[in-house]
Protein backbone atom coordinates (compact mmCIF):
# COMPACT_ATOMS: atom_id res chain seq x y z
CA UNK A 1 0.00 0.00 0.00
CA UNK A 2 1.43 3.27 -0.87
CA UNK A 3 1.37 6.71 1.62
CA UNK A 4 -0.45 9.19 0.19
CA UNK A 5 1.45 11.33 2.06
CA UNK A 6 4.55 10.26 -0.11
CA UNK A 7 3.07 12.37 -2.81
CA UNK A 8 4.21 15.37 -1.43
CA UNK A 9 7.54 16.95 -1.21
CA UNK A 10 9.45 17.04 1.61
CA UNK A 11 10.26 20.76 0.89
CA UNK A 12 6.35 21.32 1.58
CA UNK A 13 6.15 19.23 4.69
CA UNK A 14 9.16 21.06 6.04
CA UNK A 15 6.85 24.49 5.23
CA UNK A 16 4.13 23.33 6.73
CA UNK A 17 6.31 22.29 9.67
CA UNK A 18 7.56 25.66 10.13
CA UNK A 19 3.87 26.91 9.78
CA UNK A 20 3.38 24.87 12.83
CA UNK A 21 5.86 25.43 15.20
CA UNK A 22 4.64 29.02 14.15
CA UNK A 23 1.37 28.51 15.55
CA UNK A 24 2.20 26.80 18.84
CA UNK A 25 4.81 30.21 19.76
CA UNK A 26 1.86 32.07 18.75
CA UNK A 27 -0.63 29.64 21.32
CA UNK A 28 2.25 30.31 23.97
CA UNK A 29 2.03 33.98 23.35
CA UNK A 30 -1.77 33.73 23.93
CA UNK A 31 -1.86 31.55 26.93
CA UNK A 32 0.89 33.67 28.61
CA UNK A 33 -1.17 37.05 27.67
CA UNK A 34 -4.31 35.87 29.10
CA UNK A 35 -2.31 33.96 32.40
CA UNK A 36 -1.35 37.36 33.22
CA UNK A 37 -4.69 39.34 32.49
CA UNK A 38 -7.14 37.03 33.33
CA UNK A 39 -8.73 33.31 32.71
CA UNK A 40 -12.27 32.64 33.13
CA UNK A 41 -14.13 29.43 32.99
CA UNK A 42 -17.40 28.92 31.53
CA UNK A 43 -19.16 25.77 30.81
CA UNK A 44 -19.79 24.07 27.44
CA UNK A 45 -23.24 22.57 26.37
CA UNK A 46 -21.85 18.95 27.36
CA UNK A 47 -21.29 20.60 30.76
CA UNK A 48 -17.24 20.39 29.76
CA UNK A 49 -14.86 23.48 30.59
CA UNK A 50 -13.65 25.57 28.36
CA UNK A 51 -11.97 29.35 28.73
CA UNK A 52 -11.53 32.74 27.45
CA UNK A 53 -8.15 30.98 26.47
CA UNK A 54 -9.31 27.87 24.60
CA UNK A 55 -11.59 30.27 22.11
CA UNK A 56 -8.78 33.00 21.85
CA UNK A 57 -5.94 30.86 21.10
CA UNK A 58 -8.11 28.74 18.82
CA UNK A 59 -8.94 32.20 16.95
CA UNK A 60 -5.54 33.13 16.69
CA UNK A 61 -4.51 30.08 14.84
CA UNK A 62 -7.39 29.86 12.47
CA UNK A 63 -6.15 33.48 11.92
CA UNK A 64 -2.65 32.29 10.98
CA UNK A 65 -4.19 29.15 8.75
CA UNK A 66 -6.50 31.73 6.98
CA UNK A 67 -3.69 33.98 6.12
CA UNK A 68 -0.76 31.12 5.00
CA UNK A 69 -3.41 28.24 3.84
CA UNK A 70 -6.86 29.88 2.75
CA UNK A 71 -7.90 26.81 0.90
CA UNK A 72 -7.06 24.66 4.32
CA UNK A 73 -9.55 22.88 6.23
CA UNK A 74 -9.46 23.51 9.91
CA UNK A 75 -11.41 21.40 12.51
CA UNK A 76 -11.23 22.83 15.95
CA UNK A 77 -12.45 21.66 19.08
CA UNK A 78 -13.93 25.60 19.68
CA UNK A 79 -15.34 26.77 16.60
CA UNK A 80 -16.80 24.94 13.44
CA UNK A 81 -15.01 23.26 10.64
CA UNK A 82 -13.99 25.35 7.57
CA UNK A 83 -13.22 24.09 4.38
CA UNK A 84 -14.23 20.63 5.36
CA UNK A 85 -13.81 19.17 1.50
CA UNK A 86 -9.87 20.14 1.64
CA UNK A 87 -7.32 17.26 1.39
CA UNK A 88 -5.47 19.26 3.72
CA UNK A 89 -6.76 19.77 7.45
CA UNK A 90 -5.67 21.82 10.48
CA UNK A 91 -6.72 19.57 13.48
CA UNK A 92 -6.29 22.17 16.58
CA UNK A 93 -6.85 21.63 20.53
CA UNK A 94 -6.35 24.95 21.72
CA UNK A 95 -6.01 23.89 25.23
CA UNK A 96 -6.15 20.15 25.96
CA UNK A 97 -6.35 19.35 29.75
CA UNK A 98 -8.41 22.70 30.10
CA UNK A 99 -9.02 20.88 33.66
CA UNK A 100 -5.81 20.96 34.40
CA UNK A 101 -5.18 24.64 33.16
CA UNK A 102 -8.24 26.15 34.74
CA UNK A 103 -6.88 24.65 38.00
CA UNK A 104 -3.09 26.02 37.33
CA UNK A 105 -1.13 22.45 37.30
CA UNK A 106 1.27 23.01 34.26
CA UNK A 107 0.34 19.79 32.12
CA UNK A 108 -2.30 20.95 29.92
CA UNK A 109 -1.25 21.33 26.47
CA UNK A 110 -1.43 23.10 23.10
CA UNK A 111 -1.92 20.34 20.55
CA UNK A 112 -1.41 21.44 16.16
CA UNK A 113 -1.62 18.91 13.90
CA UNK A 114 -2.16 18.55 9.86
CA UNK A 115 -3.51 16.06 8.21
CA UNK A 116 -3.04 15.01 4.36
CA UNK A 117 -5.85 12.90 3.12
CA UNK A 118 -6.80 12.05 6.56
CA UNK A 119 -3.35 11.16 7.38
CA UNK A 120 -1.29 12.74 9.99
CA UNK A 121 1.54 14.66 8.28
CA UNK A 122 2.52 16.98 10.89
CA UNK A 123 1.99 17.41 14.23
CA UNK A 124 3.13 19.62 17.61
CA UNK A 125 2.20 19.25 21.31
CA UNK A 126 3.28 22.38 23.25
CA UNK A 127 3.55 22.53 26.76
CA UNK A 128 4.29 26.38 27.87
CA UNK A 129 3.73 25.88 31.30
CA UNK A 130 6.49 23.24 31.11
CA UNK A 131 8.76 24.83 28.40
CA UNK A 132 8.76 21.61 26.60
CA UNK A 133 7.61 20.72 22.66
CA UNK A 134 7.44 17.75 20.58
CA UNK A 135 6.97 18.14 16.95
CA UNK A 136 7.44 16.32 13.98
CA UNK A 137 6.37 15.73 10.43
CA UNK A 138 5.89 12.35 8.22
CA UNK A 139 9.66 11.77 7.04
CA UNK A 140 11.29 14.47 8.85
CA UNK A 141 11.56 12.67 12.26
CA UNK A 142 10.00 13.97 15.68
CA UNK A 143 11.82 16.50 17.95
CA UNK A 144 11.78 17.47 21.55
CA UNK A 145 12.95 20.92 20.94
CA UNK A 146 16.26 20.71 18.94
CA UNK A 147 16.66 16.91 20.08
CA UNK A 148 15.46 14.46 17.35
CA UNK A 149 14.17 11.35 19.45
CA UNK A 150 14.61 7.79 18.60
CA UNK A 151 12.22 6.10 20.34
CA UNK A 152 13.72 2.51 19.22
CA UNK A 153 16.96 3.37 21.09
CA UNK A 154 15.44 4.74 24.51
CA UNK A 155 16.09 2.89 27.33
CA UNK A 156 13.19 0.89 29.59
CA UNK A 157 11.79 4.03 31.05
CA UNK A 158 10.28 1.76 34.30
CA UNK A 159 13.96 0.97 35.55
CA UNK A 160 12.80 -0.93 38.64
CA UNK A 161 11.19 -3.94 36.05
CA UNK A 162 8.12 -4.01 34.63
CA UNK A 163 6.81 -1.39 31.95
CA UNK A 164 6.05 2.57 33.00
CA UNK A 165 2.69 3.55 31.52
CA UNK A 166 0.59 6.94 31.50
CA UNK A 167 -3.03 5.81 30.95
CA UNK A 168 -6.31 7.31 30.90
CA UNK A 169 -9.16 7.60 34.12
CA UNK A 170 -11.68 5.39 34.28
CA UNK A 171 -13.80 8.14 32.89
CA UNK A 172 -12.70 7.25 29.27
CA UNK A 173 -13.52 4.30 29.17
CA UNK A 174 -17.10 4.18 30.40
CA UNK A 175 -17.89 8.17 28.86
CA UNK A 176 -18.51 6.70 25.68
CA UNK A 177 -18.30 3.38 25.35
CA UNK A 178 -18.54 0.37 27.97
CA UNK A 179 -14.49 -0.61 28.24
CA UNK A 180 -14.55 -0.48 32.11
CA UNK A 181 -12.98 -3.76 31.54
CA UNK A 182 -10.04 -2.56 29.71
CA UNK A 183 -9.42 0.13 33.02
CA UNK A 184 -9.92 -2.67 35.63
CA UNK A 185 -7.30 -5.20 32.89
CA UNK A 186 -4.80 -2.53 32.58
CA UNK A 187 -4.35 -1.15 36.29
CA UNK A 188 -4.50 -4.89 37.31
CA UNK A 189 -1.41 -5.51 35.04
CA UNK A 190 0.52 -2.16 35.30
CA UNK A 191 -0.22 -1.43 38.64
CA UNK A 192 2.37 1.14 39.20
CA UNK A 193 0.70 3.30 36.43
CA UNK A 194 0.13 7.15 36.43
CA UNK A 195 -2.76 9.18 34.78
CA UNK A 196 -1.50 12.30 33.67
CA UNK A 197 -4.33 13.78 31.51
CA UNK A 198 -4.29 13.62 28.03
CA UNK A 199 -1.83 15.52 26.24
CA UNK A 200 1.05 15.44 28.48
CA UNK A 201 0.63 11.30 28.75
CA UNK A 202 1.24 11.78 25.36
CA UNK A 203 4.53 13.52 25.20
CA UNK A 204 6.08 11.34 27.57
CA UNK A 205 5.43 8.26 25.61
CA UNK A 206 6.28 9.86 22.51
CA UNK A 207 9.53 10.88 24.33
CA UNK A 208 10.30 7.40 25.41
CA UNK A 209 10.23 9.39 29.13
CA UNK A 210 7.89 6.26 29.67
CA UNK A 211 7.17 3.30 27.66
CA UNK A 212 3.59 3.52 26.58
CA UNK A 213 0.38 5.49 27.02
CA UNK A 214 -3.37 4.16 26.74
CA UNK A 215 -5.81 6.46 25.78
CA UNK A 216 -9.83 5.88 25.14
CA UNK A 217 -12.61 8.27 24.83
CA UNK A 218 -10.80 10.88 22.94
CA UNK A 219 -11.94 13.26 20.31
CA UNK A 220 -10.39 13.23 16.84
CA UNK A 221 -8.57 16.66 17.95
CA UNK A 222 -6.80 14.79 20.98
CA UNK A 223 -5.01 13.03 19.06
CA UNK A 224 -4.35 14.13 16.06
CA UNK A 225 -0.98 14.83 16.51
CA UNK A 226 0.34 11.66 18.43
CA UNK A 227 0.23 9.09 15.48
CA UNK A 228 2.93 10.90 13.10
CA UNK A 229 4.99 11.78 16.42
CA UNK A 230 4.99 8.63 17.66
CA UNK A 231 5.98 6.92 14.12
CA UNK A 232 8.44 9.45 13.31
CA UNK A 233 9.91 8.75 16.93
CA UNK A 234 10.49 5.44 15.84
CA UNK A 235 7.55 3.96 18.26
CA UNK A 236 4.50 2.23 17.66
CA UNK A 237 0.78 3.53 17.23
CA UNK A 238 -2.21 1.32 17.05
CA UNK A 239 -5.82 2.49 16.91
CA UNK A 240 -8.12 0.51 19.60
CA UNK A 241 -11.13 2.27 19.82
CA UNK A 242 -12.86 4.47 16.39
CA UNK A 243 -16.45 4.38 16.83
CA UNK A 244 -19.28 7.02 16.12
CA UNK A 245 -21.39 8.44 19.00
CA UNK A 246 -24.36 9.96 17.52
CA UNK A 247 -24.89 13.75 18.39
CA UNK A 248 -20.97 14.03 19.29
CA UNK A 249 -19.03 12.79 16.65
CA UNK A 250 -15.92 10.24 16.36
CA UNK A 251 -14.64 8.85 19.42
CA UNK A 252 -11.42 7.41 19.15
CA UNK A 253 -8.26 5.50 21.17
CA UNK A 254 -5.11 4.46 20.98
CA UNK A 255 -1.85 2.65 22.33
CA UNK A 256 1.25 4.13 21.76
CA UNK A 257 5.03 4.09 22.60
CA UNK A 258 7.83 1.76 22.64
CA UNK A 259 7.31 -1.18 20.10
CA UNK A 260 7.63 -3.93 22.51
CA UNK A 261 4.90 -2.15 25.45
CA UNK A 262 2.47 -1.18 23.18
CA UNK A 263 2.74 -4.70 21.33
CA UNK A 264 2.02 -6.10 25.58
CA UNK A 265 -0.78 -4.00 25.81
CA UNK A 266 -2.67 -4.85 23.17
CA UNK A 267 -2.48 -8.18 23.31
CA UNK A 268 -3.82 -7.84 26.67
CA UNK A 269 -6.73 -5.72 25.50
CA UNK A 270 -7.49 -8.58 22.99
CA UNK A 271 -7.46 -11.26 25.71
CA UNK B 1 -7.16 16.13 75.05
CA UNK B 2 -4.50 18.86 74.78
CA UNK B 3 -1.90 18.97 72.07
CA UNK B 4 1.58 18.20 72.89
CA UNK B 5 2.88 20.85 70.77
CA UNK B 6 1.17 23.81 72.27
CA UNK B 7 4.02 23.29 75.04
CA UNK B 8 6.31 25.08 72.67
CA UNK B 9 6.54 28.56 71.93
CA UNK B 10 5.45 30.07 68.72
CA UNK B 11 9.10 31.40 68.28
CA UNK B 12 11.01 28.31 68.40
CA UNK B 13 8.29 26.93 66.23
CA UNK B 14 9.19 29.56 63.87
CA UNK B 15 12.61 28.96 63.72
CA UNK B 16 12.35 25.34 63.04
CA UNK B 17 9.89 26.32 59.84
CA UNK B 18 13.06 28.74 58.98
CA UNK B 19 15.36 25.73 59.60
CA UNK B 20 13.60 23.37 57.23
CA UNK B 21 13.14 26.35 54.39
CA UNK B 22 16.80 26.36 54.47
CA UNK B 23 17.36 22.80 54.34
CA UNK B 24 14.44 22.81 51.31
CA UNK B 25 16.74 25.52 49.69
CA UNK B 26 20.07 23.10 50.34
CA UNK B 27 17.87 20.46 48.86
CA UNK B 28 17.21 21.82 45.29
CA UNK B 29 20.54 23.11 45.60
CA UNK B 30 22.15 19.58 45.83
CA UNK B 31 19.52 18.10 43.18
CA UNK B 32 20.40 21.07 40.49
CA UNK B 33 24.29 20.38 40.74
CA UNK B 34 23.24 16.82 40.09
CA UNK B 35 21.21 17.06 37.48
CA UNK B 36 23.96 19.15 35.67
CA UNK B 37 27.16 16.76 36.37
CA UNK B 38 25.04 13.49 36.07
CA UNK B 39 22.47 11.54 38.00
CA UNK B 40 22.99 7.67 38.21
CA UNK B 41 20.71 5.17 38.88
CA UNK B 42 20.59 2.08 40.59
CA UNK B 43 18.22 -0.24 42.74
CA UNK B 44 17.74 -1.09 46.72
CA UNK B 45 17.43 -3.99 47.74
CA UNK B 46 13.43 -4.03 47.74
CA UNK B 47 13.97 -3.22 43.80
CA UNK B 48 12.96 0.14 44.33
CA UNK B 49 14.66 3.05 42.97
CA UNK B 50 17.53 5.11 44.24
CA UNK B 51 19.73 7.77 42.77
CA UNK B 52 22.51 9.19 43.70
CA UNK B 53 20.45 12.72 44.47
CA UNK B 54 18.36 10.42 46.78
CA UNK B 55 21.48 10.26 48.99
CA UNK B 56 23.53 13.23 48.26
CA UNK B 57 20.55 15.38 49.24
CA UNK B 58 19.33 13.65 52.48
CA UNK B 59 23.19 13.82 53.35
CA UNK B 60 23.32 17.33 53.31
CA UNK B 61 19.95 17.43 54.94
CA UNK B 62 21.51 15.15 58.08
CA UNK B 63 24.50 17.56 57.96
CA UNK B 64 22.59 21.04 58.48
CA UNK B 65 20.21 19.30 61.64
CA UNK B 66 23.33 18.31 62.89
CA UNK B 67 25.07 20.82 62.99
CA UNK B 68 21.89 23.03 64.08
CA UNK B 69 20.30 20.70 66.49
CA UNK B 70 22.58 17.73 67.01
CA UNK B 71 20.79 16.18 69.78
CA UNK B 72 17.68 15.69 67.32
CA UNK B 73 16.75 12.63 65.76
CA UNK B 74 16.87 11.77 62.06
CA UNK B 75 14.79 9.82 60.24
CA UNK B 76 15.28 9.42 56.41
CA UNK B 77 14.39 7.43 53.44
CA UNK B 78 18.22 6.41 52.58
CA UNK B 79 20.05 6.48 55.65
CA UNK B 80 19.72 4.51 59.10
CA UNK B 81 17.81 6.24 62.18
CA UNK B 82 19.80 8.85 64.72
CA UNK B 83 18.82 9.83 68.28
CA UNK B 84 15.87 7.72 68.24
CA UNK B 85 14.91 8.99 71.60
CA UNK B 86 14.96 12.18 71.48
CA UNK B 87 11.40 14.21 71.03
CA UNK B 88 11.98 16.16 67.93
CA UNK B 89 12.46 13.91 64.82
CA UNK B 90 13.19 15.32 61.76
CA UNK B 91 11.89 13.13 59.02
CA UNK B 92 13.19 13.20 55.39
CA UNK B 93 12.65 12.03 52.03
CA UNK B 94 15.03 13.80 49.79
CA UNK B 95 13.51 13.01 46.42
CA UNK B 96 9.73 11.48 46.53
CA UNK B 97 8.81 10.40 43.20
CA UNK B 98 12.51 9.21 42.12
CA UNK B 99 10.88 7.16 39.85
CA UNK B 100 9.86 10.60 38.14
CA UNK B 101 13.04 11.89 38.76
CA UNK B 102 15.41 9.15 37.05
CA UNK B 103 12.62 10.01 33.86
CA UNK B 104 12.62 13.30 34.00
CA UNK B 105 9.33 13.70 34.79
CA UNK B 106 8.99 17.32 37.17
CA UNK B 107 6.60 16.06 39.37
CA UNK B 108 9.11 14.69 41.81
CA UNK B 109 9.82 16.96 45.18
CA UNK B 110 11.64 16.96 48.67
CA UNK B 111 9.73 16.44 51.63
CA UNK B 112 11.39 17.65 55.41
CA UNK B 113 9.28 17.23 58.40
CA UNK B 114 9.94 17.93 62.07
CA UNK B 115 7.49 15.79 64.49
CA UNK B 116 7.08 16.63 68.18
CA UNK B 117 6.12 13.69 70.47
CA UNK B 118 4.71 12.06 67.27
CA UNK B 119 2.65 14.94 66.59
CA UNK B 120 3.98 16.90 63.10
CA UNK B 121 5.12 20.52 63.72
CA UNK B 122 6.64 21.67 60.40
CA UNK B 123 6.19 20.62 56.99
CA UNK B 124 7.67 21.16 53.83
CA UNK B 125 7.25 19.76 50.13
CA UNK B 126 9.61 21.17 47.51
CA UNK B 127 9.40 20.53 44.01
CA UNK B 128 12.44 22.39 42.23
CA UNK B 129 11.57 21.41 39.13
CA UNK B 130 7.98 23.22 39.25
CA UNK B 131 9.08 25.88 41.19
CA UNK B 132 6.82 25.20 43.80
CA UNK B 133 6.73 24.92 47.57
CA UNK B 134 4.20 24.20 49.93
CA UNK B 135 5.51 24.78 53.71
CA UNK B 136 4.14 25.95 57.10
CA UNK B 137 4.38 24.68 61.25
CA UNK B 138 2.18 24.28 63.97
CA UNK B 139 -0.05 27.73 64.92
CA UNK B 140 1.80 29.39 61.85
CA UNK B 141 -0.40 28.84 58.81
CA UNK B 142 0.41 26.52 55.81
CA UNK B 143 1.72 28.45 52.79
CA UNK B 144 2.35 28.65 49.13
CA UNK B 145 5.40 30.56 48.60
CA UNK B 146 4.38 33.50 50.38
CA UNK B 147 0.75 32.91 49.78
CA UNK B 148 -0.76 31.73 53.02
CA UNK B 149 -3.32 28.91 52.05
CA UNK B 150 -7.12 28.95 52.95
CA UNK B 151 -8.82 25.94 52.02
CA UNK B 152 -12.05 26.13 53.21
CA UNK B 153 -12.51 29.66 51.25
CA UNK B 154 -10.76 27.92 47.88
CA UNK B 155 -13.23 27.50 45.63
CA UNK B 156 -14.49 23.51 44.35
CA UNK B 157 -11.01 22.67 41.80
CA UNK B 158 -14.21 20.46 39.61
CA UNK B 159 -15.58 23.50 37.81
CA UNK B 160 -17.16 20.72 35.76
CA UNK B 161 -19.49 18.84 38.76
CA UNK B 162 -18.10 16.49 41.26
CA UNK B 163 -14.89 16.74 43.24
CA UNK B 164 -11.76 16.63 41.64
CA UNK B 165 -9.17 14.27 43.70
CA UNK B 166 -5.99 12.56 43.22
CA UNK B 167 -5.22 8.90 44.22
CA UNK B 168 -2.19 6.71 43.64
CA UNK B 169 -1.34 3.78 41.52
CA UNK B 170 -3.38 0.72 42.14
CA UNK B 171 0.09 -0.60 43.27
CA UNK B 172 0.26 1.18 46.68
CA UNK B 173 -3.07 -0.55 47.55
CA UNK B 174 -1.75 -4.35 47.02
CA UNK B 175 1.71 -3.98 47.00
CA UNK B 176 1.54 -4.15 51.37
CA UNK B 177 -2.12 -4.93 52.05
CA UNK B 178 -5.21 -6.29 50.14
CA UNK B 179 -6.92 -2.68 49.75
CA UNK B 180 -7.91 -3.25 45.65
CA UNK B 181 -11.76 -3.06 46.47
CA UNK B 182 -11.15 0.58 47.85
CA UNK B 183 -8.90 1.38 44.30
CA UNK B 184 -11.94 0.39 42.58
CA UNK B 185 -14.48 1.51 44.60
CA UNK B 186 -12.79 5.08 44.67
CA UNK B 187 -12.29 5.23 40.57
CA UNK B 188 -15.64 4.20 40.09
CA UNK B 189 -17.13 6.51 42.14
CA UNK B 190 -14.45 9.61 41.12
CA UNK B 191 -14.18 8.40 37.81
CA UNK B 192 -12.56 11.41 36.60
CA UNK B 193 -9.49 11.12 39.06
CA UNK B 194 -5.58 11.66 38.26
CA UNK B 195 -2.83 9.65 39.69
CA UNK B 196 0.16 12.11 40.00
CA UNK B 197 2.82 10.06 41.94
CA UNK B 198 3.05 11.05 45.96
CA UNK B 199 4.24 14.48 47.02
CA UNK B 200 2.89 16.17 43.91
CA UNK B 201 -0.60 15.00 44.51
CA UNK B 202 -0.15 16.19 48.21
CA UNK B 203 0.73 19.48 46.99
CA UNK B 204 -2.34 20.00 44.81
CA UNK B 205 -4.45 18.56 47.89
CA UNK B 206 -3.05 21.14 50.39
CA UNK B 207 -2.74 24.43 48.12
CA UNK B 208 -6.64 23.67 47.07
CA UNK B 209 -5.79 22.64 43.26
CA UNK B 210 -7.52 19.52 43.44
CA UNK B 211 -10.14 18.39 46.24
CA UNK B 212 -8.47 15.68 47.82
CA UNK B 213 -5.73 13.03 47.69
CA UNK B 214 -6.08 9.66 48.33
CA UNK B 215 -2.91 7.78 49.73
CA UNK B 216 -1.95 4.01 50.35
CA UNK B 217 1.22 2.07 51.18
CA UNK B 218 2.78 4.76 52.14
CA UNK B 219 6.28 5.33 54.10
CA UNK B 220 6.47 7.91 57.09
CA UNK B 221 8.41 10.19 55.37
CA UNK B 222 6.01 9.96 51.77
CA UNK B 223 3.22 11.19 54.49
CA UNK B 224 5.26 13.73 57.52
CA UNK B 225 4.86 16.95 56.16
CA UNK B 226 1.11 16.21 54.52
CA UNK B 227 -1.18 16.46 57.96
CA UNK B 228 0.28 19.71 59.48
CA UNK B 229 0.35 21.57 55.95
CA UNK B 230 -3.10 20.55 55.34
CA UNK B 231 -4.57 21.16 58.76
CA UNK B 232 -2.80 24.45 58.74
CA UNK B 233 -4.00 25.42 55.07
CA UNK B 234 -7.72 24.51 57.03
CA UNK B 235 -8.38 21.45 55.49
CA UNK B 236 -9.14 17.52 56.75
CA UNK B 237 -6.41 15.21 57.37
CA UNK B 238 -7.98 11.50 58.09
CA UNK B 239 -5.55 8.34 58.95
CA UNK B 240 -7.10 5.10 57.01
CA UNK B 241 -4.16 2.73 57.23
CA UNK B 242 -1.61 2.25 59.50
CA UNK B 243 0.04 -1.27 59.45
CA UNK B 244 3.29 -2.90 60.67
CA UNK B 245 4.84 -4.83 57.84
CA UNK B 246 7.32 -7.54 58.92
CA UNK B 247 10.89 -6.71 57.68
CA UNK B 248 8.88 -3.62 56.33
CA UNK B 249 7.91 -0.93 59.21
CA UNK B 250 4.99 0.79 59.40
CA UNK B 251 3.07 1.21 56.00
CA UNK B 252 -0.17 4.15 55.88
CA UNK B 253 -2.37 5.73 54.04
CA UNK B 254 -4.33 9.20 54.51
CA UNK B 255 -7.18 10.74 52.67
CA UNK B 256 -6.94 14.69 53.08
CA UNK B 257 -8.28 18.31 51.37
CA UNK B 258 -11.25 20.29 51.78
CA UNK B 259 -13.42 18.47 54.15
CA UNK B 260 -16.27 18.48 52.31
CA UNK B 261 -14.68 15.70 49.57
CA UNK B 262 -12.41 14.36 52.38
CA UNK B 263 -16.06 13.37 54.24
CA UNK B 264 -17.74 11.92 51.56
CA UNK B 265 -14.13 9.71 50.27
CA UNK B 266 -13.82 8.50 53.96
CA UNK B 267 -17.73 7.42 54.21
CA UNK B 268 -17.22 5.65 50.82
CA UNK B 269 -14.26 3.60 52.08
CA UNK B 270 -16.24 2.32 55.25
CA UNK B 271 -18.98 1.11 52.72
Amino acid sequence: MSDVRAQLLAAEIERYHEAALRMADAARDVIQSLRRTGVSVTRKPDNSLVTNTDFAVEQRLRELIAADYPTHGIVGEEYPPANADSPFQWILDPIDGTEEFARGIPTYGSIIALHFRNQPLVGVIDHGALSLRVHGAFGLGAWRGKRRIALADAPHAALNGGDSIVICARHNFTRHSNDDRHFDRITRSYPNHRIFRSCYGHTLAITGNVDAMVEYGNRVWDLAASRVLTEEAGGKYVTVQEIDVPGIGLICGAVFGKQATVDKIIELLAA
